[in-house]
């Protein structure tokens, strides 16, 4: 006699993905420049295994998940917040674990944006006899991982831009005071966002001015699940085009300098790139542009290099304009705060050349609005309308 | 045998006191330089007569209110927003006519800031044997004569700032477009903002490049309570140390020049104030400053002198600029929209010299935030805090 079809039970689905998207939130900032996925196996409606991915070059989350379910995972079925690879990339193709684990059925949440798999991947397990279902938590799976997807198609990280401005549009004073615009717990915000990026880029003149540290800084309850490839926190990236920064600045110390990368200009004096090496820092060389400026199409092709698929830009108002005239912006945290400096001199957010009409105005998806202590948090993606 | 102590009726109250607060809104913008202020009479758990301030020189609130109860006033409760006025300033005093009425108990919202009352309205009528209740309401009613409390006791109008600026913080591209930063619906909320007002100022720069017409334009069924003292809408007021606006401004054509006031400065060729005046406008003359700008105490006395006791003053950056570095911005209301233009050249709301450290940053009081249509409206009071 056979067995009756399984009913499909979607509120089983969405219960198990939810599992599978916390454990991939886990390890975002912890992969790169692998997507952050998690898996759970489940067998008679109980969750027998938990994986998330490892950084490189460990398993990916599936085997993670598989290993733990062990012999259980015959018959069972698989949650995976990305489809599953069907290439070798450091690691055999997990489509094969889940062949190898006799699963009956797995449940994506998004196809992998990565044209090398990109639907292939679902395919092949499903020729193999596998039942497929692709689509719960899918919104979710899909922020999670869109670091990654800027990575894999445009071929450099993903850009977000930070900053925090007074109610009349200043990130500073006249004279570069900026402590504080934002409020505690908004900063405390920042610091979780940190924990989320593999980098934090700032400009020299930003360097000079505010001598940030750009750790991650947050009490020991509230840090995340431990960062093993990099466990002094997202790299530290200074843009200075002469190599000439002050040598007393925070982010050149002991403390700070490994961890720390400063994009000079193919023309730096060799003094200067030797003075900042001798500080522990990393130097590397970008080309120059016309006006004599790093170029940020190099700049951002050096970060790829590096396999940083999410670079946080935290100013100033000069490194965010160059980056917005060059398309270079995919996600924005900006707060205000209800105060007002004033000041013909003082710097706005977005400095640059810019865009001479309002009409052309860069626009926001999935803005998100919130009150932080009085401050407002404005958060949302840039889509950039392609040329046709 | 004695009646016994009516009992105090805290729910009565309030209930009527918000019938008297919504009679004070509907003149809001229509009394200057009185306050608006409303009144109902009530007569055994009954409104018998209810009323709001006329315009100069008609009849105070409580006039309006106990003409209308008629005899029914004997005995009666009154209800009022604000403390009768116990002086003759071209009416006869409000605590004459309450004692002539009969009027058993007065409820009042708050006390007159004017200093030639403050407390001694309800002093005089508790001297004559009236009940007297003080607070129920006081929160709303206060902000409801906020202008009429700067301009008695200031002796200046209100000033209230507005202004549209996209998410990195300017008020128009590096070009000047400025159409549009906030969305429709953002707009209707300035015009329904422009209704409440006496006056709406702009600088030259502003008058150039956006050519506005500065007058409250809502569907039929948005208007308020017609402005019988100046049907024409607030009054228009351009800056102009030269008197050199272009003729084919909007401001300066038949249907809007009426209504419409330059303010130049006393070196303000004649040939310029000639043309302005024979296209219909008024021309004020001002002192100038140092550095040849119209000296903006003066501005503000000019107003004063005016009888306008609410000036809303919508950009741009140079005249909030000049206001904010004079203290002569009470109020804002800072639109914030999702979009981005970038640029070193692009305006930012306030201009002027500005202040130098962040810890002087002026804050806001009684701060609202809202989302009109994925704009962020965020409004507030300032506080300035007293030289010592």
């Amino acid at each position: 006699m056979q067995e009756p079809l399984p009913i499909h039970n979607n509120t089983g689905d969405a219960e198990f993905m939810a599992q599978a998207l916390a454990r991939a939130r886990s390890v975002i900032g912890r992969t790169s420049p692998r997507p952050p996925v998690g898996a759970v196996v489940v067998r008679d409606g109980a969750v027998v295994g938990v994986g998330a991915t490892d950084p490189p070059y460990g398993p990916h989350a599936e085997v993670n998940a598989l290993r733990q379910a062990g012999e259980l995972s015959g018959g069972a079925d698989l949650y995976v917040t990305l489809e599953p690879c069907c290439v070798t990339i450091h690691t055999p193709p997990c489509t094969r674990a889940i062949l190898e684990a006799g699963i009956r059925r797995v449940v994506v949440a998004t196809l992998d944006p990565n044209p090398l798999v990109a639907g292939r991947g679902v395919a092949q397990l499903r020729e193999a006899g596998v039942e497929i279902t692709v689509g719960p938590g899918s919104a979710e799976a899909q922020e999670i991982i869109r670091p990654f997807s800027t990575f894999i198609t445009r071929h450099r990280p993903h850009f977000s831009a930070k900053w925090a401005m007074t109610l009349d549009g200043k990130i500073a004073t006249y004279t570069g005071d900026a402590y504080w615009i934002s409020n505690e717990a908004s900063r405390v915000w920042v610091h979780n966002f940190r924990e989320e990026v593999d980098a934090i880029i700032i400009g020299s003149a930003t360097a000079r001015l505010d001598d940030p540290q750009l750790t991650v800084r947050l009490e020991p309850h509230q840090h995340w699940y431990p960062r093993t490839n990099r466990p002094g926190g997202p790299l530290r990236v200074v843009v200075s085009t002469h190599g000439d920064l002050p040598a007393h600045l925070k982010l050149l110390q002991p403390a700070l300098a490994n961890g720390t990368c400063i994009i000079v200009g193919e023309g730096a004096p060799p003094e200067n790139i030797d003075r900042l090496r001798a500080s522990g820092a990393e130097v590397m060389r970008a080309e120059v542009n016309q006006e004599g400026l790093i170029d940020m199409q190099t700049l951002s092709s050096l970060l790829e290099e590096k396999g940083l698929m999410h670079v946080l830009i935290e100013g100033g108002s000069q490194l965010l304009g160059r980056a917005f005239d060059q398309r270079l912006i995919d996600q924005v945290a900006a707060f205000i705060a209800p105060r007002l400096i004033g000041g013909h001199g003082a710097p706005s957010p977005i400095g640059g050349m810019g865009l001479s009409t309002m009409k052309h105005a860069l626009t926001l998806a999935n803005q998100r609005s919130q009150i932080i202590d009085g401050d407002i948090l404005i958060q949302g993606l840039i889509v950039y309308k392609e040329c046709v």
